[in-house]
């Protein structure tokens, strides 16, 4: 690989990836070979206007110069050379002087997109569009964020779980639910892992967490709506209140940013030009009604009328956060009943609240959490009362019958942290294949 | 938990779960309680038939044990008491002694399934099924090995994807295709991540993998297949040929396997009389036509005419490398070209057969990996041949025409795996939630 290139000794190497660029000058021609790790330049000096009498060396140099003269973007290439470390080379300090260079894959010499390319365009060649090395950063970024978050979980005995995508029946609401055929009757697709992390409690595994895509027929086009997106859960027994499962969420975090800014840190600020830090302890905490005072001290009306925070409310109070606390991040807490699903516990002597939170980081929200309703008889009322037939939700509420310990947990969209972590300005940008109302392709 | 009772010194401890058995003699009355991380005896002396002048202490012991002697299994309690070590108790080799005892969530008495009670009687119930410590256990291990490939691919700088599962045509086939209106248009799902992840190999990502769901709408009901299952994926860069992949394969399941052994083998042993070892490096490489003449020499004929293996072919050869090899996998590889999909590279100078193979573990089929053909002409040929109009595939085609290394990679059913290790009959029994042609509840 490329990155692997500095520790050597000056001496023959191979190397493979794809050309990035060719500069084709009279005496010297520089292709910038790059692969996942990183880009070399290679060199070679340029043989021309052969003689009629030339060696067979002089005709294999005379090749080698019109092959590397023709080719295109993205031809994956195999070269052997020679490695060189000068200081005077601008990219990494060294560069390899080509002997033979084999093409493996050639490639159309157009390329459908440019550096100036829509998003949508982008999207449409984006298998191309990840070959910038900020998009390969960006999963980079991505692998070690879950894999943190995962090691977490693991190492506190939370159990994994694959909770099925298919489903008899709506997982959250009847609105923005995808339906299919399926065999002799329909199948839905799971809107979230809900009912089915829930299970969990029940079946006595104590903790468990999945990363695992979720399906939401929705039809706006926002800049952090998908029809398909990766949602990361977790979901926990004998919790006290939702302030268990706050306390898990931000440990959780904290772990999974300081393995970013360890690997990453550096990287992400000359990409992104964002100089990523550790989050602290705890993350500050405002009930909603508090947060939407602020707002409006701030000067700024929200428009709902349902007593939720908007987008710009988010925006102002997570600002409000930062010049107040220093804090990127910021759990609103205390939901009004009206405003969230019927298994959210309510407030123990204030039904008009439940045990619930969002959390906003960056300004926009990133996850809700809650404590769960696990007494059936309170869940069905509560069903009930948001017109949910308990017919519908029978084998969910079978699940509270044969005892079940008190829990929460809470869904954390992937593309939405990676997003604002990394101040792009799209979940698009962030999720390596996009899904929306009239994107199924690639 | 529990499982952190031992270490303690006697005296007063807090713990919750819930009840497993009741015995209620007459002078003392026993519950096992059960939590995720395993199980403790309760122990209480019972006061019954007070007298008229009964102390109020006396009044609240009797009814303590009025409580426990009408405890349903499945209550959850949450339990203040005293422990002492006595190494006369079977169980741990401690007791909790109650001082209180708070019901948290009531169960019903009856509970629908018993330990005789059938696989499709227990999945109904899953839930119940699960607080089963072999299902417990089961899942640890399943998280355990999970985790264990990941780090193993991520300490090599591979980049975990998430691929879409909703696509505008078929991934594998036209069979088995799960249909649904998408909007303005139609979807259907993901049958395997295969075009996405080969995607990951122009855009430059040199290494990836993916651990999620994967859809096939298979009408059949055997041990080994679901309509629903979680397929574990890798695809690696600039591959000379299938023998890279089973390399990275093979190794990578060996780490996997450690840490199974490692962290669960004692009671991988204990719960299903399985002595798990690790597979030795390199696993058995045995072409298919070999496979098929040691099966037939074995007195076995092969009903099938496409040339494949079947289960039964399979027991019989994975019988025959444990007797000759002592191993409990085996690479077939050399696939014929008649029975691999388009995609599948073909042998150099003998277009017959292809670079790709299975995997089988203690006699059945787990995996199936090949290299991968990048030279968009041939590709479009092979897929011709098979029947498959270009036309449909323009966008995984399109992947091919602006430079692709050299790959290839695998897919990997989990819940085989996990049937295979613990010496179970089903994927059933390793899957949380089956899905099959009827079934999709719970």
């Amino acid at each position: 690989m490329v990155s692997q290139l500095s520790p050597l000794p000056d001496g023959p190497v191979t190397v493979a990836g794809w050309v990035e660029t060719v500069r084709d000058q009279k005496k010297v021609q520089f292709v910038i070979l790059r692969d996942e790790s990183g880009a070399v330049q290679l060199v070679n000096p340029a043989t021309r206007d052969l003689e009629d009498d030339a060696t067979p060396e002089q005709q294999a140099a005379a090749a080698l110069t019109e092959t590397i003269g023709t080719l295109a973007h993205g031809t994956m290439v195999r070269v052997t050379g020679e490695l060189k470390h000068d200081e005077r080379v601008k990219l990494g300090g060294l560069e390899v002087k080509v002997g033979t260079l084999e093409v493996v894959s050639e490639a159309i010499a157009e390329t459908p997109i440019a550096e100036d390319s829509s998003l949508d365009k982008r999207l449409d060649w984006r298998f191309l569009d990840l070959r910038r090395p900020e998009a390969n950063l960006l999963f980079r970024v991505q692998t070690t964020f879950e894999h943190a978050l995962r090691s977490y979980w693991v190492e506190r005995d939370y159990i994994e779980v694959h909770t099925p995508k298919l489903m008899a029946s709506a997982s959250e609401s009847r609105a923005e639910l995808f339906e299919m055929e399926y065999f002799e009757t329909k199948a839905y697709l799971a809107q979230s892992p809900q009912f089915f992390k829930q299970m969990a409690q029940p079946a006595g595994f104590g903790k468990v967490f999945e990363i695992a895509p979720a399906f939401r027929a929705d039809p706006s086009f926002t800049s952090r709506h998908a029809t398909e997106f990766t949602s990361i859960d977790a979901e926990i027994s004998w919790i006290d209140s939702h302030e268990d499962v706050m306390a898990m969420q931000e440990q959780a975090l904290v772990a999974a940013f300081t393995a970013v800014v360890e690997k990453h840190g550096a990287a992400i600020e000359a990409a992104f030009e964002v100089s990523l830090s550790v989050p602290s302890l705890p993350f500050p905490r405002i009930p909603l009604a508090e947060a939407r005072q602020i707002v409006a001290d701030g000067g700024y009306e929200i428009p709902r009328t349902d007593g939720d925070l908007d987008p710009e409310g988010e925006r102002r109070l997570s600002a409000w956060v930062k010049a107040n606390h220093g804090h990127d991040f910021v759990f609103v807490t205390d939901y009004a009943t009206g405003i969230r699903p019927f298994y959210h516990m309510r407030r123990e002597g204030d039904g008009s609240i439940t045990n619930s939170y969002d959390l906003l980081y960056n300004g926009t929200e990133i996850s809700t959490g809650a404590q769960r309703e696990h007494r059936v008889d309170v869940l069905i009322e509560q069903a009930k009362e948001k017109g949910i037939e308990p017919e519908e939700l029978e084998f969910y509420l079978d699940f509270f019958r044969y005892g079940v310990p008190p829990h929460g947990g809470f869904g954390m969209g992937l593309a939405r942290v990676l997003m604002l972590m990394l101040g792009l300005g799209s979940i698009r940008e962030t999720t390596y294949l996009f899904r929306g109302p009239t994107r199924l392709l690639p």
